[in-house]
């Protein structure tokens, strides 16, 4: 199993990336690593350890955030995360994982990696906390803004797979993010959705509203990139509203400070909890290969999150699982 | 002026109806007041008092919060909701006010009050919470599902004649809900309104991602229907799961509750602050007549917020703005 590493790609590479493969090296001796980017700024943070299943394969040139995708793609073809696309392309990677430029990810994706036969449009599918801890696929959460009814059937197939092959959940339950539970209730794309839904061989449980979500009241959640894309940042908003407001408060005077000293481990947790790097790891699902995300912000924790991940998604036969189901239709 | 209040609509209907109509009438004496409903289901709440500036106005039926919409409305032609929208419609009432079904309320301001002359589709508007307790205006958050560029820049004007009239906010920021700031990003629909709203009389800072909503980074924030609701329901949950964990782990053993016990006082505060019933009264935008949506678990202190919004708008003049703004057009 070979799974390469953009090593230049999230607001703490290459250090956190570098560190994370050597931690993934000495955890997973079966599995070869390859860490795509400039040799010379990655050296310094291997501290002359080269474990013998880790690789540097050189790449100069680098995808800023601030990069227009489509045009960072084309034109910086010798970048770590075309370089590292291009490997999954031409099978001297299973795998490749970026925590870099999400819009350039995504092309990276469609123009290098290149979808799989049958898949319309590939999806974003990223894993949010529930409060169960057990979580939720979300998908698609930023990759198709215009869906139509036929996308979003094939995100819900893809992302039963996922969890199927990946999490080990027999007959994943699949949501619909919706404004109602009723069947009727939405606009016309979950309309037509939820027929094609219910007649698919998924485990489908209806429409789910965005309130509902954390909750844990479906393993899949299915929408169209816009709106899932908008839930997403609504949380992240009222949880960082919520604690900025909270610590206001805790800090007000001598008696809350002293008593949220006293809770200190306990908002920990909750925070903890509500963690999204506890996650990590999104997969574009509907490429010929397997392509993931990693969280912006990613330390060396977080990427070994993403690394555990996507070897439990290549050794479960994901994309293989994935190709069989739209092979020939 | 005269507001007609629907008093069999909400959870807490007609207690916190009328005694919220008995508040309002001794604090406003100038207003009169219309409870619509069973008149022996409102009198024992009255406890023998009638104030002078308050009539009762007899509707049989109820609209129930399960009904379907537009077929109570059409059906249930003497329930309290269509009696106190049909008193909109012929003037013997400048306002009315419903916490009731949401949909049906809806179905009432399009079927028997009806739209404004040049506008499409009315928007549900209700304000948000924001950190710096200034709120923000949303729309639409529900009544238009399959919402169209015009629609969205229909909003955003009756969005800011809204702040301006109602709050008195000389020059309403309305920003457009988005996936991401920049002018390009987003859907087809996102990106044909933004073009619109740049043209537009209005003072539009371009778009907003909903994780910034709360941080009252405008005054009218415009989206379609469904995406908005999507949005309202993920702060709710997100701010609800985050309680519920702070809950548990608050309740864990006796030094957490200790502590938590002496923070109470700023654990009220922080609820207070998100706390949508401070804005209730959500306006139905687009109407011939002012028709006020509070929300349905409304109690009576909810219901007085209500009315003293809707009095306000009435006296800026909103309607005949909104009126003066679409005529011609």
């Amino acid at each position: 199993m070979k799974i390469a590493i953009d090593a230049m790609g999230g607001d703490h590479a290459p250090r956190a990336q570098t560190q994370a493969v050597l931690q993934a090296a000495a955890e997973w001796p079966d599995t070869q690593f390859i860490l795509v980017g400039r040799t010379d700024a990655i050296q310094p943070h291997l501290q002359g350890n080269l474990p013998s299943n880790v690789t540097i394969e050189e790449a100069p040139e680098v995808i800023e955030a601030d990069d227009e995708p489509v045009r960072a793609v084309r034109r910086k073809t010798s970048s770590s995360m075309v370089t590292a696309g291009r490997m999954v392309k031409e099978g001297t990677a299973d795998a490749m994982i970026s925590a870099g430029n999400t819009g350039a990810l995504m092309a990276t994706g469609l123009l290098v990696v290149g979808r799989l036969p049958g898949i319309e449009r590939p999806g974003l599918a990223p894993m949010l906390p529930t409060i169960d801890n057990a979580g939720v696929l979300a998908l698609d959460l930023g990759a198709n803004m215009d869906a139509k009814p036929e996308h979003l059937l094939q995100y819900a197939l893809m992302g039963s797979l996922y969890r199927q092959k990946t999490h080990g959940i027999e007959k994943p339950r699949v949501g619909l993010l919706n404004v109602g539970t009723e069947a009727a209730k939405g606009n016309e794309l979950t309309k037509q959705t939820f027929e094609l839904l219910e007649n698919a061989p998924i485990h489908f449980v209806g429409n789910v509203e965005s309130r509902d979500v954390l909750d844990g009241v479906c393993d899949v959640l299915v929408c169209d990139g816009f709106s899932g894309n908008v839930m997403l940042k609504a949380i992240e908003g009222a949880a960082g509203v919520l604690f900025k407001v909270l610590k206001q408060e805790l800090t007000a005077d001598w008696k809350s400070k002293l008593a949220a000293a006293m809770l200190k481990p306990s908002f920990r947790r909750v925070k903890q909890k509500l963690d999204y790097n506890e996650y990590n790891g999104a997969p574009l699902l509907g490429l010929n290969g397997l392509v993931v995300k990693g969280h912006g912000s990613s330390d060396v924790k977080a990427m070994v999150t993403a690394i555990r991940q996507t070897r439990t998604s290549l050794s479960g036969g994901l994309i293989e699982a994935i190709k069989g189901e739209f092979s020939g239709k």
